[in-house]
């Protein structure tokens, strides 16, 4: 190794409201030292995700990070050095080393991603964990049918822009609701969506009636609050809704309250939590399924790309705002 | 008919809160006047259920009650003058006649009642509506297992303690929530729970707790509110909730908000709206069973019954208060 010294973002403080880059410190940890079984790997793309607001916070399957520790997160690398037959040097893999600049991880929890793929990012995207959320969430929870309006939020994301170009393909109308009138140009245009509304500027109850003149039938959640408790108000009978996020409370320090289910008994709804890690079993069809609709330009993405360690805190800070478009993704040299 | 005027109870204004007897007038109007196809029925039992407050509000399904208009509810009555084949003067029917002494109602929305009851008011209890109410949404949304743990809540109603009773029956615990200590102990000892928490003594999460050493799989929600939130942060995996009531609130000008939703997604949990008119597919199923249950003693029910019409003002307040135990009954002379 060239390298004697592994870069790294370690917690510095436990953020009050949105994380902002003075609650991290960039730090030089050793190189980690290989145990039997384990492989060496050199970052080359670190994922962003909300969830991980909620892994500071301890508010997030019961964990909580403690100060001083690295950031998690998946991550793309490339094998340095292995002690596992089944990785050799120079394979790109998907693991989970976090905000630092190499990591060591069992061979056992890695995934070797195809050598032939010119877009190995999309492997914490698309083809990663977001997108299996909305493939597994939707199809699995939401059970759209044709003609079936499908409402989601956040939706310019990596799940929301996924669960919209799977509800079309699915046969039934997408929405989207967005932050910015930039996003509800890209769900509307590249992403193919049949209505936007950009919260920030068009009362959400008047959005949905204007482009949900059919009423709702499913709505993918990524947000909670009062999003939520627009679109519950607006549901068709039996309506299905995946309960995927509540990023409008990742940044508070208590649970605030939440909507009146009322509407949901008028609606004879069902609400739905969905937690990703429930479907892993479903991930290798998603590969595949996404893979071909990704090649024929049927299913699209987009990136939020910055490059180099330090500029992770900035791109998460975009990130918990909302200012992000596309799957936030720090790209290593 | 010997009697030439309809006793009834109608609204005299839009109560505030919960309803009392000032906010009722009785009067009398004239005999019902048959139109082809209509039956004139005596009123016997008149059922009075939470939900009329809902109508009242304006809340409920979409129907407001006018004011000057008679108090809505299902009845028992024996029929007094038909113009329908199907009926004969004597027979024993349920309809809908609401808080008056005599009805008139179309042959084809009543049902004729066995005249070998001995216990016609059951029709609108365990029998009816809250029987129903229960059986469905436990059995076809709460989808019990052998050893869960089950939890209600209004425990001690009609609706509360069939649910309670049915789930044993499933193999399941049954908990049960309730607001008296004689309420407690009627779960206890004649319905047979498991465990009982009377939420006006005990911490509702140390309640919870207590009887649900290994947390909760089915929640059948009679009342929304704080009740909804504690369990929420006690679901096993995967639980299923069943969104019946909101006493809660029935007698709030506003819609509160609800319980915060993260433990859901925590808990991959359902939560499922039941209207019970959406189950009338169910009911002879449920009367054959019901009636065996009862003949056999495996299921109980109790009654809150008065008697005379000027006691269903009273006893309406009752039970919007929580003060009845067993189902709301009025008995006419």
């Amino acid at each position: 190794l060239i390298e004697v010294s592994n870069a790294a973002v370690v917690l510095k403080r436990y953020p009050d409201g949105i994380p902002t880059p003075a609650d991290f410190s960039l730090t030089n940890l050793p190189i980690p030292h290989l145990s039997a079984g384990q492989v060496l790997i050199k970052t080359r793309y670190i994922s962003l995700d909300p969830y991980v607001r909620g892994v500071i916070a301890g508010r997030h399957m019961g964990h909580q990070l403690a100060l001083g520790t690295v950031i998690v997160g998946a991550t793309v690398g490339e094998v340095v050095e292995s002690n596992d037959d089944r990785f050799k040097v120079g394979d790109c893999v998907l693991g989970s080393g976090g905000w630092q600049s190499f990591w060591a991880e069992s061979a056992s929890t890695m995934r070797k991603l195809d050598p032939s793929n010119s877009t190995p990012s999309t492997a914490l995207g698309v083809l990663g964990m977001p997108g299996l959320t909305a493939y597994a969430g939707l199809i699995y929870l939401g059970l759209p049918k044709i003609g079936d309006t499908v409402v989601v939020s956040a939706a310019a994301g990596p799940v929301g822009a996924t669960v919209g170009q799977l509800a079309k393909h699915a046969g039934a109308r997408a929405v989207g609701i967005v932050g910015s009138a930039e996003k509800a140009d890209l769900i509307l245009g590249e992403f193919g969506f049949d209505g936007a509304i950009n919260y920030k500027t068009e009362d959400l109850a008047a959005g949905l009636a204007r482009t949900c003149p059919d009423k709702i039938d499913v709505y993918f959640d990524n947000v909670g609050g009062a999003t939520l408790e627009a679109v519950l108000a607006q549901l068709n009978l039996r309506a299905r809704v995946v309960l995927c996020g509540l990023i409008t409370q990742y940044n508070q320090a208590t649970r605030p309250a939440g909507p009146n289910l009322g509407p949901v008994i008028g609606a004879r709804a069902e609400l739905k939590g969905l937690v990703v890690y429930d479907h892993f079993d479903k991930l290798n069809h998603w590969l595949k399924l996404g893979q071909t609709l990704l090649s024929t330009g049927a299913l699209k993405y987009r990136e939020d790309l910055s490059h180099g360690l330090e500029q992770a805190p900035i791109a998460f800070e975009r990130l918990m705002r909302g200012d992000n478009i596309g799957k936030t993704i720090v790209a290593l040299p």
